[in-house]
């Protein structure tokens, strides 16, 4: 649990910090690299409903033969240490300046641009794994070409590769937006794990709050509300961008695309949902901790209470006997020292004081879960 | 009381957590089997103004011939466990893969979706009872027929039934879309039994928390909240659902029911209204539990201290007289004890301290409901 | 104040509850008695701008000839006891089945509805007294006539009908739509003095909580809350109601009156004002009374830790000079015990750590308002 | 500070308070008069680019004669004591009885209507001063005329009167919105002073909670939020009136002032943007006031641990060598107490046990500013 | 830290409070000096495709000769203390009365207006820096010329002048629009860096207050929400503003400009999103640092009650046996005292309740990380 939790803390800090590489004041369009960012591998799978052609390519110049030759082109770039690469894509295929920039920018929020020459489409992808985080995914989307700029090595699209090599489904038969399509709901559905790996924290953070809060676990709801807010700020957009790709009539999504496309936006949907439904449940769950701590501390006083009652009233007794005073200066200092029956009296009482203290514990209900009329304490 | 939250708790939990069998990346309209689910039974009932006919399917060969037969087919499938028959209706009746899909998967929100061939329907039904679960129910409703999909055995459509068997009111003569609104009806008010007995449980937990809250409760409000959180969850996209039903130009859907889809939407308002108001109420509590803790955790601290106040300074008074100065060696040490009135004035002395002390406990009200103007403590 | 607040509270709980009487799955317009309900009177008024008749209907056929004779005939039925009247003004009016199942049932919230013969409005109407109950009113506005149901008798509605017969102001000259108007008028206006009476409940407790707050005060704030929230839920939808009825081109609402439901718009407006401002000091109020226990709680352990911070240091100091050490055994046991000013010593000793003690608190502020530099505390 | 609170409060509750005087049910229209309300003072004044003319009225007949004479009648009636005048005034500029009745009740929301003949505008003028209390000006916009109609002697339109006669700016070659414009904008001017002192207060309130909250700083923070809700409820309306002006084409305001109604809407929603601040910041002061209290309370409970922890098993220790056992009686008897070194060694033994319990606390951070690797209370 | 925080809070009293210098009721229009105000410099830079000059203008009449020479000129005044160079640069350009007051009145919200002559557009500039504080810019745009007015030296422009000189990129191939979208951008970018500041801070006293919450931090994250609200206050109507001006049909918006305005809009949602997820924390952090203390609270008391429950009771049983009964007077006065065994018994009795009260201790968890069965509390 400690492990994950760090892990996945370290995560959020990343995602919410990420610095902004681009100068204020700089060139739009202007792409800066990022010194820590992976070297591209580049993997084409052209397909049409007969055919399927896939390759790692090395060199650009191995892509310009086959651009076009198929009905659809899925050129898959992983990693983005290479802007010069980036670059020559962007003009290979009329990418727009501002969207190549928001290729390399790491920290935009999901979203779809209509550019003249194709749409762009920003996605976050989440891996489950022992420290799931966020990765943003970048799609040109043009009549006949899906590109897609993923940051590192490690995506959610393995399925979707595999349906297209085996021809499980109609997806080699549908145009490039179908492609688009089962990608992004690959990318939602990633989701899903994660989400329920999540709750299943949260509910055994509830149950031990509920039975045995401890010090350290409102540090955990905090983290765990944490954690939703960074996948609802990663969902929330998501929902919008394929709302709008289902909804806005983009030339470079057909017809056929779009119902498939509302049952993708239905899991958005859907995943807000839960997000929703966890992090009110998290809320109320610093309310149980904190009138839990309260309660703790009640009993806790009641205790101290009890026993100093009892006992501070019997020591003053037996201080009282245990002063010193000359008794044989008067006959009024202290005489009952001196009585026959002075000390099993005197114990007597303290014992009679003991019991009637703890009838009246019993009476207003601090001990042994007694409380009869009295109990409104 | 235990019992009910118990499995109140379980079912929300099973309702929150409910895994996704389909795996991210999976082709759309991939129907996969859960283990657990229940294997279908098949029951039609064909009716028109005048004739009715009820039949218990076994194979759905046998449904053929009556398909068309009468003015409306309503075939209800009960249990989930059979992707094969499940697959076989689709092609019959021209279902939509996609939808298809949706009533597998049971973590559907309500929702209304329009095909070409059909208008697809999903609800959630609750059912009333020690243990109140959601069950999805998913409805194909097509110009003459209407397909209900339910998770398990256990409906709340039985008086529908008995309307068409005794041809009570005009259901017999009314077309499929009727149908589907009385069914929709029967599931919305089945929500209010189940509200009914959280209100109680909410107005029983009030009546304690004000008089004389324990340790468990703010447990059990956040139990309430939890359960009305995921009921809200439930209603509130039924209310979406049904106005869509009621106010867009779905084809499926007659004038002349349109206006008893806009009263069934007043349900789902009203049902909202309630669950809102309850949550309010809920959140209320818990500053009211809260509040009460306070207040207790103050009234036990006056116990301490009134006691600890008292008898302390007395403690220390006998303390002083219980030295053991050597009287002998001065005049100085400790003459008092050697005093003729020594003992009862220091008695006194110890008396009249303690009762001053008490008249001021009283004076500033914290005993036996005194304060006058050194109230503002 | 108690009294008030406890019936406040019992009306509260009813209205909330109220148990629906229609089963899940009913019929669509089944009317069902609710053997509770009072039994009914009807009381009709028929004006036109120079005549009035005012007559008190023992037999519905004694209506018959009254219809249409005068320019509006206002027919009000009090009690909603006898089904089978209703169901036969229904047939006499045309009244749709489904409103007429919502007159019936009374947990409607306030609704316009138009149906062909008429329009449907529902309102809730209050009435200041020691416990002030909504009661539903149903409305059925035709062209010529106004048919009200109200749950029982009592209501606010007698200045309209003074206004009526003594032809005072516009209304004898008005259409049944303005006579519509005059009582939605009357019965929101009506929610006025319940409101006031609210707020100086909420003053009255508002200055208490800041100057002497005692237990019960968080349920007090509570129970406001409560019922703000449900005047809110009387008031807000029939805030939308009114504005539907000046607004939409009902055929049933002349141009003339929609001057005057705007006015009465503007007067839910101001109510649900008033409501929401409420609410907030309410809610405020809550943060006040917590932390007026805490800040007291601060004060309880002030006198505590004081009192237990002079006392047990100087209680053991009495301590060491009352062990029994033999003196005589070695010159190292306790030679203090000895010594000429061995006693007035060690009292002063006692007395200069006390005051120590004293000056200690009083600098850090914790007595008598000190508080000098090391206030931070 | 303390008088301007308390005169701030009282200002607050007679706004919240207030109560209606047209009894529920009466004829629309009626005006009722407020028997502590001012008698009234008519003053008009009448301009043109090149004339001005201010008179004092006594007597309503001599304004026959003025109106119409300039380019614009501006008739300014302070004190709303005699209805006669009132409805006088309505007869002979057609104001329609709706309107005058809202200039008579004086719960009126800030809000714009369009009649026939004019327009009516309510607003709600503030002025600084110790106890700003919010006056309702109503406004008649005609054509080559405005009435205002204020509640009682005292306002913020000197400027504007001193701008008209002194021909300052272009206010006199205007028509009369642009009069209504230049005193809607003194109105609204006029709540920056007012917030900008509540500012003030609540910025040393603020200083106060954080470097020494005393017990009254929770009453004060919710004096403050009260006034701020009040002054919300007071501009939001009035946020949304200017903007209905600006906006709609209503006859009575001409193009060449809409810009100038947009500059006075942009100062409202910055007056919106000030209190909403506040409001959060107050809200967020409650949390500070509360965590520093409980703060405190955790100091005073180490002072009284510390002290219970070392003095407690001290005296303990004393109180066994205090103990009377006949050391003749036995050898076991307590041999200690006639031991050579028994009283250094038990002295030594008690200072030892009281240092270790310093260092220990020294070490947990609780004296002195400590708390290395154990520092995690 | 304490020198940022102190320094940031500064800035932004300045920024809530900055007191209006127009008096309510002045007229529109009328410019008012701030007697500390800068005294202006005015930069101009002129540039095309092909040319660019920059002067340092002394006098306003050296500018004339200068307009209209390029294509665009860019008037940049930095400082607002010279009225009469303002209202004189007003006539030049012909800019609107109400624009140029707001240009001078530094509380304007960023906005948009569109004048006859020109756009107006209000923004606010921040610097990263020890102290951040929020600059009004206002710009004027026309179609040739761009007018630039800041509050004091100092900006985050000098990337965009280098952009100009050197022609890097487009910008000087471009319209004053898209120079005013390079100023934009730049001063939307400038909040980058603040807010990633302010997160660092964030982050710094999250992980402290989950580790070791002390006094002063409640303080501490009300200052960051605070500064959160005023960076929220400063950036919403920023992306309002962008908005209005990428997406309406403004004249001196050309639609080459538009996507770029829309990449700017884009980061002002970023900025909404990052100060909407801090705000969030930091909330959720109050409720971390309320619980810490809490828990606190509760290991403090912890260790009072163990200590007092231990020893008090054994301070008692020395009581006894200290107190003075005379042993000669009676057989039953404390016989104990004279048994052989005595004194070994009583210390083990002690010594026994205390490794009772130990092991109990234990058991219920308080000590030593134990807790089996009985840990519920």
């Amino acid at each position: 649990m400690t492990v994950e939790s760090t892990t996945g803390k370290a995560s959020i800090k990343r995602a919410i910090h990420r610095k902004r590489r681009v100068p204020p004041g700089a060139s739009p369009g202007t792409l800066v690299a990022d010194p820590t960012a992976f070297q591209p591998t580049v993997r084409l799978i052209a397909y049409g409903p007969d055919d399927l052609e896939e390759v790692e390519i090395g060199d650009l110049q191995e892509l310009e033969p086959l651009i076009g030759k198929h009905a659809v082109t899925w050129i898959d770039i992983i990693g983005l240490g290479n802007l010069d690469l980036i670059r020559r894509l962007g003009e290979m295929f009329k990418l727009h300046g501002l969207a190549l920039e928001d290729v390399v920018n790491l920290h935009q929020r999901p979203k779809l641009e209509d550019y003249a020459e194709h749409a762009f489409i920003v996605t976050r992808m989440i891996e489950d794994g022992p420290s799931p985080t966020p990765e943003q995914v970048s799609m040109f989307l043009g009549e006949r070409f899906l590109l897609t700029f993923q940051e590192r090595p490690g995506d959610c699209f393995e399925p979707v590769r595999a349906r297209l090599r085996s021809s499980r489904g109609q997806i080699r038969s549908r145009r490039a937006d179908y492609l688009a399509y089962a990608l992004l709901d690959a990318v939602i559905d990633g989701y899903f794990p994660v989400l329920e790996a999540l709750g299943e924290r949260l509910e055994v953070l509830e149950d031990r709050v509920i039975t045995r809060p401890a010090d350290m676990e409102a540090a955990q709801i905090h983290e765990i509300k944490r954690e939703l807010l960074l996948l609802r700020r990663a969902i929330w957009p998501q929902r919008e961008m394929v709302n709008a790709l289902s909804r806005e009539t983009s030339p470079y999504v057909t017809d056929q695309t779009r119902p498939y496309l509302r049952d993708c936006y239905d899991h958005t949907i859907q995943l807000m949902d839960i997000v929703e439904t966890y992090r009110e449940i998290a809320t109320g769950l610093v309310d149980v901790y904190l009138s839990s701590v309260s309660t703790r501390l009640n009993e806790i006083m009641k205790v101290l209470t009890i026993i100093a009652t009892i006992f501070i009233p019997l020591g003053f007794i037996t201080g009282i006997y245990g002063m010193n005073f000359d008794r044989g200066a008067s006959p009024w200092n202290m005489p009952e020292l001196g009585w026959y029956w002075g000390y099993p009296v005197v114990v007597g009482l303290m014992a009679g004081l003991a019991l009637g203290m703890l009838y009246y514990f019993y009476r207003i209900g601090w001990i042994l879960g007694g409380g009869g009329k009295d109990s409104r304490r």
